[in-house]
């Protein structure tokens, strides 16, 4: 009922706005003696972090990570562990002229009405930085979850009407995590022609997951679609997510889509790497639907708080696709949910 | 953590198993004094219920609904509910020559492998009718949402590559609750035609709620979108979510996108009524992808408890299309998330 | 936060009112293959059952349990355990004229009030008799504990102003489960006279348990008292808990509270087996202070819904003391909550 | 399941440990717009820091508290508030001799135990520093209640066998809050006297709180003495925890117990504000048994990591009695639980 906390056994609570004092991440039920890699944390902070890529925003903020709690002489404890991050690029000048005014797209208008107030500073607590201290929280579920030998990569498929048709993870490009480099090209050009039309573009990440064990996942409610539908779908630009040939299977026939077995293992892997709920061994393949951003320099019809039909041009330096900066989120909420039902199906010492 | 429960101002409790002694649900959270209209809930599951479709199984069972608690003289006491749900034609010896062999598309072998055992009467607690006891209380929480000026209703858009065009849902066909009544016809002249050749089919659900407030969902992690996600993902056959444009959001630039507004209200619901993760007042329009079903009268490839591959042919009476019985469960589902929020939102009086 | 409901990884609802049609529990998160003594369970519901006893009611209730699911072949499956009691001994006519009067001491007002309505069968969900849906989950609990080497006993150790001074826990009296049998022959004779003079008296149940690993209890918030303490004060009659020499521990000194240890073992067992929070290996005491019961022969001054003062006197067959079917109670809640510390510190499997 | 995380409506999560880098607290589920008090926040810390109090520690730690989410222009936003707590006098050193021994009466032996680590800094998160964030997170949730209406408030009325016999609430004593000020001369002389002889002594704590409607608790298990006993009894020193008359209702009868009731109001508070659980509109009166501070500077025998027993001198500056400093953490936790139960109740609008 901590609407700002995430997991059962590895639990996450989140909080701080975009230009607040800090962000930050609580976790808690992390097994304890476990050797912490700091420079792989801040490695995946900069990853999330505006600037470093070059389709994204040109903003650069410094994702400083510090641990305030939970490790000592190098090893977890056992207790909570604190993360803060800092940032050292706040302009929060920039949004004062939205003071009376909704973005379209954005929270503005929900939280307002729902809250009764609005943080105006960068969208306050609905801003994608939000989603750093979530990225945090996924470095270290990726490390619990490497010593156990699963990995959780992902990368951007699909940016406009350009699909990705290789699945080449060992040669990702370095902009969009693309596993097919030649679409990744014209992914990166269509980018920056909607760039230059002041405007945005959606996409669709995929994220997997190797080495899992069968049994991740506690049905009823609790199967592990659901869980990690929860975790994807809190991420404020996706739009739907689907597991293994997901809406595809809408025109598939049940001999085309049932994945048939010998004593070798599994024929196919349609599902998507889950049998009822539960992880069966495959590999976990699943795709998020990433809206266009919403901040755009184009003018656009909108109202104020005296609802009145304005037009808006949203200036400031927005990314033209998030897919890029996303996948390193998409990856952290997947790495959590799986370190979490891992915890709760094996317990912390398996 | 109980898994399985769902829901927390609104929280719902699920046991049985197909073939056992009884389904059933505990709701937990209910408003007092609401008049509980008895003759509606039974309605509701007179719609899931195998043997009304003529799409479905010719399992002709009678889902007869009984209230052990938390109603007494024809209201709610805020006191639990309790619901039981007998069957009186179960087959179980159908399903003794399954003991050894795990049915392709089941959860059978990741349930063995979880729990070190198999209930094999119709697929025990994995089974389908275990959604029976959802629908109880998703019967419930529409009366609820009703009193409210809130109404939830779904139906089938698309049967294998047929894909309904119109919207017309105040006549939809009798048969799969589709809003085109002319590619309802061609709907159910697949499914005819793939029950022939002993196959199934998947398709997709679209559910729609009218009359919903704005301030509906908790960011960070308890968004609208994340925690129907969770609900809908929850039910077995579903193998993908989307709200609004969903994936279709890839291919889309911000400014066809964001949903502008005047002061006459939305020109748009392309974000499937909602921003930030709060309802915004507009239509909730979400779609799941349901997959074929498992169960299909041809031969397949699996494998038995000693790992030896084997032939495996499913016979017995098994929906060729679940999309027909599966409409109530996913508007049970989402009804039931949507009272959740309310109550977490707006208290149980307002 | 759905308050019906009791545990985290092994977790109880409970469901139903005195008089209903009926009462049960679920429970979730059981483990797997673990064969249930179905006999065993309903010689613990026959503890708590009205009418086995001298010192209770003289109604004579018989509460036979019924497993609904969860168990197959006799092994739990790992599904939810739904379990039902029916009850054949009701006198709803005895509570008519409680229609409009609040009596003193239960929980009529209180109810009235939040709820806004009165199911005035035995006070419906507020009565002592939804204990017993605790009472089958509690055996199930003993069962597991007892499986890993851990017993759970209790027994009355005052009864107004008698306390016991002996603990010869092998040699308890059959009514009051005192383990001090002189003593125990003065309070059942104070209770005869108590219940002559159409009062009621108040008691101190003891509930130990052995066999504990150290390791129980999750800090900060779910120290292993704390865990207790809200299981034991769910109890309608309990109005206060304590561990060790508990409030005697107010009036000493550091120097004599603190257990010493050497190599050989704890010199002392002053804090009740836990330290920090964590269950220390030592055995677990703890005490429930009962209150007298409510309801009384004797006239009483009290208001109606009209709020005019009236004169009330509660005829009905109530027990004089509650003590002697309580601590089959306390001794449930005990050993659920063990069960489910269990699970979370070491897995179901362990 | 986030063991520490406490609350539903009000949720609080802590992290940091005695000499780490920072203490926190996050809370989530605050209503928005609500004028924060800062000054009054940092006035509740400085009640329990060590080094104001002169039957405390003469350790002189400054708590700080700095506010970094959650409140934006004096206000409330709605979303998580994250509180930081630095400390200023940390003497590590202190703690290094006792890397390898378990003190008596403390959490170290089961820590060690539990989690196979031991942080010697102070007890690390087993100390009582940890519960400056329950404070923190209590000075909030006062004035959350102080809006209400709802006052808590609390003094020592037992320092071994000292006990207060009045309860004038308006005249406490300015060391131990004591509102019998002739007793608690003799009080701090007891303790200054047990000071003098290396030792400790216990007490009793009493909380109280006035202005509560009815209606708080949420039966069967969130029973208002029930929620109250976890938060108490989550603290380090609390071994018992009463309601009303308490342990001395087992002795009483039931003529004597209930509180009968005349159209004027109730004639008595034996039940210390509560009928079936939830809150009658009476006073909440509580108390808590304080044990005695477990470091002493005598020589005890305890056990070193290779299980040899050594006798054992705790140096450092410890609280002969706690109590003096513990009153504002029992009044926080009811404050907390009250809020807590308030928001469930009546929301977060009433």
């Amino acid at each position: 009922m901590a609407h700002n906390s995430f997991g059962n056994a590895f639990s996450i609570t989140t909080f701080g706005e975009s230009h607040g004092e800090a962000l930050g991440v609580i976790i808690d039920g992390v097994e304890s003696n476990f050797p912490i890699d700091e420079a792989a944390l801040q490695r995946e902070m900069d990853r999330r972090r505006p600037g470093a890529n070059p389709a994204g925003t040109t903003r650069s903020e410094t994702d400083k990570l510090s641990i305030l709690s939970g490790v000592y002489e190098g090893h977890t404890t056992g207790a909570p562990i604190a993360m803060i991050l800092s940032s050292t690029n706040q302009r929060s000048s920039d949004y004062e002229h939205l003071r009376n005014v909704f973005r379209p797209g954005h929270a503005d208008w929900t939280y307002y009405k729902k809250w009764g107030n609005r943080d105006i500073r960068g969208g306050g607590r609905s801003s994608g930085r939000e989603t750093s201290a979530r990225v945090a929280a996924g470095a270290l579920a990726k490390q619990l979850l490497e010593k156990r030998g699963i990995a959780v990569f992902g990368g951007t498929v699909q940016v406009g009407p350009i699909v990705a048709q290789e699945r080449d993870w060992a040669h990702v490009d370095p902009i969009l995590t693309c596993p097919d480099r030649e679409a990744a090209g014209r992914m990166v050009a269509l980018i920056e022609q909607v760039k230059g039309e002041k405007d945005s573009i959606g996409g669709v990440i995929e994220c997997r997951a190797t080495g899992l064990p069968v049994g991740l996942g506690e049905p009823a409610f609790d199967k592990i679609e659901a869980v990690l539908g929860h975790a994807v779908l809190s991420i404020g630009a996706v739009k739907g997510i689907q597991f293994g040939d997901g809406f595809g299977a809408a025109s598939m026939r049940g001999s085309a889509f049932n994945d048939q077995r010998t004593s070798e293992g599994f024929l196919s892997n349609h599902s998507g790497g889950m049998l009822g709920g539960i992880s069966s061994g495959q590999d976990l393949v699943l795709q998020a639907a990433i809206k266009p951003t919403s901040s755009i320099a184009r003018a656009q019809q909108t109202v104020n708080k005296e609802n009145e039909t304005v037009s808006l041009t949203i200036e400031g330096r927005h990314d033209p696709c998030i897919c890029a900066r996303a996948v390193v989120v998409v990856e952290a909420m997947v790495a959590i949910t799986l370190i979490d039902l891992y915890y709760t199906a094996f317990g912390r010492d398996a």
